[in-house]
């Protein structure tokens, strides 16, 4: 049973042996809101692979003299990736680097394949060991068998994804070339460009190639592959367009970069008309607007811009408090929800205040800070989200919470309105997502149920309550953000 | 030759032993910004000092099972530092901790003295012997001397503050004691409050009080002794009022947390209100306003609210980039402030723009801001900054660049704005701030040097030389904002 | 191409659960002589594998709270490594753990298997990814691949083992049973025992055992596979016997503890039985004996058991010099074998001394000692060794230098005695092995060229090639000793 | 209260800036054995201290960079602790460095005053603080305050001597100068040499000089001042020989290395003829004669020796187990003995066995080995230790356990030996130390009680109280041993 994640991957290839490993740090510097758990990145130097991976930001896992340790190459990768296992699993880091018969390859994977156990039983019926539980393990197993009968790692690329299910952007290196591929729905992003030196760089968000200096050229297209070898850049569209893209409409709620623009659409903007869109179909009479800060900031802005209510900064965000973050016992009765967030008092007392935040999980968390809010003398709190109600569990890669812990499966809007303490409560409707994307190729099935893809068929129960036995699963994501 | 620093510091004093290192540590959490480089918590268990310091943030420092192992206890202090200099300076770390003929204390001291010399000369010829370069050891030592002639120790206290000249706000713990003592300047804030479990703190900021769920009581005021034992709280008052009140104005502009309440002034709105300054008297005709994250926004909010033009977020400062940043050779040309700053291109491209920002130092930063955001297709760009040019050092406890590298000691604002590449520029001037701040109780030396104390005679001259030897001193604090 | 390495293996299977994580901690601390890069171990707790491996020594990996992190299970294996290539390969670290088709299985291995270029190739061309440089990966496919049409394990394993040639005694542990292995020339030793607690446990050597208070029961005989289930004890012995046993006579001479008995014959009894061969056939006329520490001394106490000459102690080893040992900068210009080994003055001051070792690799650590001792008014100096001279390269798991470096492949006795400053200079023959020994069952390879099995044919050149590029070698292993 | 502790130190003083911290780095390796809680080295270059200090092995300390991070200089001093309380106590390092009114000065202690209390109390008394709770702060308390008033560093510790009562073998580094001091009794060993390039250098052992390749010139003399300012050697000897010669009798039983020689007597000679009077005055008829390793190996061979008895290797150390060795629960009830120790069972089975070890604390390791022999099949076991039985405390630097603990406080020898499950007991009396040493001039307190000094009149119960509260005090000593 694979693990489901969200992650971030980049990727680089110069024309010339240089300091890539340095390029790529940078760029998942630049990607690591995507995943703090682990990260790693693979140098190609003339077929020669040398990796750094560990358990840690990129900060602390490349500290210490690990990227001065990496050698000049031409090529490389990198990943950043968040998982919901805790402890010492070294072997799930990224990207995962495998001998075959025709040489080594490295394989960096956002995303999660629906259909990793029908892949795997066979692939084990073959006589294939697994060593990670990772299944992008699986990706590499059936790029390796068609390797064998293919001219080119390419060509045994594009024969391995018919058997595909699910989402993959992949970063994928040989010892000749770069290879960026995306599955047909386009689940999760993927882009590339250039630097002024000729680099070609890919990425997961286009703000991870601005912040190396590259300029955006295009999106991978859902289907495509692209192929780099230094100097050339092919594309392979068999798959193309055969199937309705569908990207992750959380990439734009909550996942990417607000500077990010995602197959055309800036998510800074999307965010921006989903704080219109409430605005207009869940107003509220109040004195200010302000949102949870980083990811409720964009729509709150919206939602001043249309309403007319003047924005203001009312909580602020303790930026210290990370994955460092120890809890020591309870005995002092503090509220960590106050350790990370705090209300800027004058602004906030005595005001009906309309508070923006991108989602509600399992509501433990608003209903702090309404809290926290009510504290500071806030008068009215009319809570504003930026998201439909998540409904169903997502088998692309996002770890959401399982329905026994997701309030809005148990509650009506009013009713969690009052459980959470706010005077009002008003979330996006699914059918304002295509308003606010500007399109209607996205998935939304955790708010509609609605999959592009068959889904696991048995693992269903069975994951969810595993899960239950796992220590808060989708509330971690959610706590993971307000550090 | 001490060393110049900002710090942190925080106490807490309670009726019974508890787990009051905890407290101690939420409340250092709350104070990381006033200080990255060491950190440290003193335990007080009925007399039985137990102490943790170690450079790094208090996450660091106190993680891996440092906390859990500080005992339980009635007394705590802490103190998080930022200091000039590098290396494995563990010695520095505060509180420092003493034995005297009647018994141990332990004190957190923020602030500088502007007599150390003097001082130190003086307890050197009568055969003191000193282990640290920080003026906290001064000061313990003139308690410890009037110690052998006082009844108490507030007594000692009381009689050892005469010699000081300069800032200071100390938190004093001796065996049964927390005592609170600010400078009859009041350079530096000091304040505290009450916890719902009967438990006093004292902090630096009144945000730190509201981390732990304390109620803020007052601020301690400027030349005030303020005495706990557990139960009663006494108030010696004996220099009180004896100077005029000189609180560091740089608190409201930069230091001090937003949502921070300093001598009854919110430093919110006092940026606020510069922003608002800065739209009335540095007027710019421009399509939206934003600032530099984080110190930036508060002042960017009142120019918007009083010139009208619209609020908008202009760039995103990535939050992972603290001090585990390295950064590798410069073989790839990639420019820092890429990887720590970038502009939403949507929100900016072909606008007039507004940029806020809290200072200017060297200028290098403030350039780089301004080209990356005519990358991203500004069509002018105009700097205005919420406090006046710095021109003068600090001997109260922060660290200014030396004058040679002040940009603002060799050009005019015009020649600034045209070596940062700005359209136009505009300061606050040092007449502003009292609108700014409500009140002339501040102290400006950095601005206007005029110093509220004598300052140390013949080191202007040393100190500014040394410093050149030192790598960028007040930059270093400025970058180590941006992250 | 795998690399080649000395490892110790251990596992332990009890009736029920329990701490079984610390039995194995125990074992692999008697067995860290046999490899100090890594190790690790894995834990079954009914079928759930939880392991723990990292570079470092036991000590050091398993500190912290790594191992009472591990959980409670029914079985364990775990292993020490010893690597050639320095750096960061995690990779290599064991045992190796797999997912098959029919479930976990984790495998500790001991040796080197002879033929892995053309195993691997095999099962490249079937469509296999290898993660590691290990041909234990290579031995875990073909056990997997087998398992698919077999029964059980057990019966996996031994349809796997024909395919395999060299060196291997495996430790591998399935989810219900614990499966001993020892290839059919028994290259490498294993044995295994019982606790009073009723757990069984196995290891590389039977001083292992005692270390955890178990009582030996057997060695495993060469070809033969061992399964226990926790109440039962099944010997498969389809192989047994069918290959003449050739243990590695170096295991005697240097490799395993002095207090183990390998097949039967003590080791510490076979060491001082070479010093009494030495003593008949390479006599000298000295004042007193002594051994370089640790492995020289048994054989020391044997040459002047026979000889009469006195025994006493002559040089003393720094017991705290070990993989931490740090060499800066020749600046001083120290010799380091004097950091690491000094004399006792007062007992070889004008004394003609018989000093006995275990080898002489490149000559360059026997010339320094020799000269220490010179330098402390050595007389006459006759070095003894208890092995005779290495010519040959070794392919079943023991690094030994290349040709170009073995100083015994360049010059005759005589003028490596002269070489290394030594009066005399004696070996044990070829020929004195069995006497050594007790019987003729042993490999004696790097001696004599003697290689039980089909050597690799191409890689001979390579090997050396490649080995000359990484530094040291055999003297690596060599000055690992002397620490 | 001051700490009792065990320690070495090392200095060392060219004539021109070099890598002179390498040299004391080497030097500290060769006295680790004297003390493993921490270790520090300070360097000079013209003036300016740099020094790195931490809890930990030398290796461990000074690896990662923190060796070549020490700059260059002329002067240097290390020093190596052994401290008995556990936990963080990094104040505590040595050497310890002040600043005084005519300079920085640090200083490097070995032993412990008798008088700290009344010494420290008077300085209280005058104002002055301390930071550590070391006697070293109090010594240079007292060579600051007469620093005042000298001519030169050198007088002013000649004056501040007389004060001073107990063990103080110091090397001190004032900005020009190192200068060694031993007290009148000569409690601790101190000696120094010169290397072929000219540079002196000091250590507590001979053994550190020749690690470094320095020539041995002599012992500090019991009372005098040994001074060097890079050119010339300057004795000066006001307290020489003013009282009788002290010099700890332990020293030659068990703290220092066998390959020093101590005020002209060879440690291991010492050792030797230890077992020889044991041999004579304790004979026991056996077939075996073996030591405990490593500090009974030397006796043991003296038994061996004069007894006639065959000298063998019964026992084997495992090498790894040092500082790192966590000992998990007990569920595995597996016996530490057996980690640390285990017997050549070929060598032990069926044998009257004569086992010498240097000392017996609390008898428990004792027994231990007893029945691990036992197990092993000794017929009988013979125990013979190499100095007098422990009755008293230390005041002088030696950490010894409460006599609530010492076995031979409780018990008679007969009674010990059946405690300890031996055949036979035997120690030396406090008589033989003479013979085995050679001379009166040595300091046997903790045999009989005869204290050279006046003792702390008030501590000697409470010291012993609250040793029991700390757990273990000298059995940590015997097992720090033991690995």
């Amino acid at each position: 049973m694979s693990i489901h994640e969200e992650c971030g991957v980049f990727g680089a290839i110069a024309k010339t042996n240089l300091d890539i490993g340095n390029l790529v740090y940078y760029g998942l510097y630049a990607l690591q809101h995507r995943g703090q758990e682990s990260c790693g990145i693979v140098v190609n130097d003339d077929g020669v692979f040398t990796s750094h991976k560990d358990l840690g930001l990129v900060g602390e896992v490349f500290g210490g003299g690990a990227l001065s340790a990496l050698p000049q190459g031409k090529i490389a990768v990198g990943h950043v990736r968040y998982g919901t296992t805790g402890g010492n699993n070294r072997n799930n880091c990224q990207p995962i680097e495998v001998n075959h018969q025709k040489g080594r390859m490295a394989i960096a994977h956002n995303g999660n394949l629906s259909n990793t156990a029908e892949l795997r039983d066979s692939l084990e019926l073959s006589g294939a060991i697994f060593h990670t539980t990772s299944d992008t393990e699986t990706i590499a197993y059936l790029v390796t068998k068609e390797r064998l009968h293919s001219g080119s790692i390419e060509e045994a690329v594009s024969r391995a994804l018919p058997s595909l299910e699910g989402a993959y952007s992949l970063v994928l290196m040989s010892p000749q070339k770069l290879i960026l591929v995306r599955d047909p729905h386009g689940f999760r992003p993927l882009c590339f460009g250039k630097t002024a030196d000729g680099i070609y760089v890919a990425a997961s968000e286009s703000a991870a190639l601005s912040a190396v200096g590259a300029e955006f050229i295009r999106d991978v297209a859902p289907g495509e592959i692209v192929v780099f070898d230094g100097e050339n850049v092919v594309s392979r569209t068999e798959h193309c367009n055969k199937k309705p893209k569908k990207l992750c409409a959380f990439e734009y709620i909550y996942f990417s970069r607000p500077d990010s623009v995602i197959d055309g659409i800036s998510v800074h903007k999307a965010r921006f008309r989903a704080g219109e869109i409430l605005a207009e179909r869940r107003p509220a009479d109040a004195d200010i607007v302000f949102g949870v800060p980083d990811s409720g900031l964009d729509a709150a802005l919206g939602f001043s811009h249309l309403s007319g209510i003047p924005y203001t900064i009312g909580l602020i965000k303790n930026k210290y408090i990370g994955r460092t973050f120890i809890s020591p016992g309870q005995s002092t009765r503090i509220d960590q929800v106050n350790i990370k967030l705090s209300a800027i008092v004058d602004n906030v007392k005595g005001k009906r205040v309309v508070l923006v935040d991108d989602s509600i999980v399992r509501g433990t968390t608003s209903g702090r800070i309404v809290k926290l809010l009510r504290d500071a003398g806030a008068k009215e709190i009319h809570m504003r989200i930026s998201s439909p109600p998540f409904l169903h569990p997502c088998y692309y890669g996002t770890d959401i919470d399982s329905e026994g812990n997701l309030i809005a499966c148990k509650y009506t809007v009013d009713e969690i309105a009052e459980r959470i303490g706010a005077d009002s409560l008003g979330y996006l409707s699914v059918e304002n997502l295509s308003e606010m994307i500007g399109n209607r190729s996205y998935c939304s099935a955790c708010f509609d149920g609605d999959y592009p893809t068959a889904i696991p068929s048995d693992t269903r129960k069975d994951r969810f309550e595993q899960k239950l036995s796992v220590k808060s699963g989708a509330d971690n994501l959610r706590e993971g953000l307000l550090p």
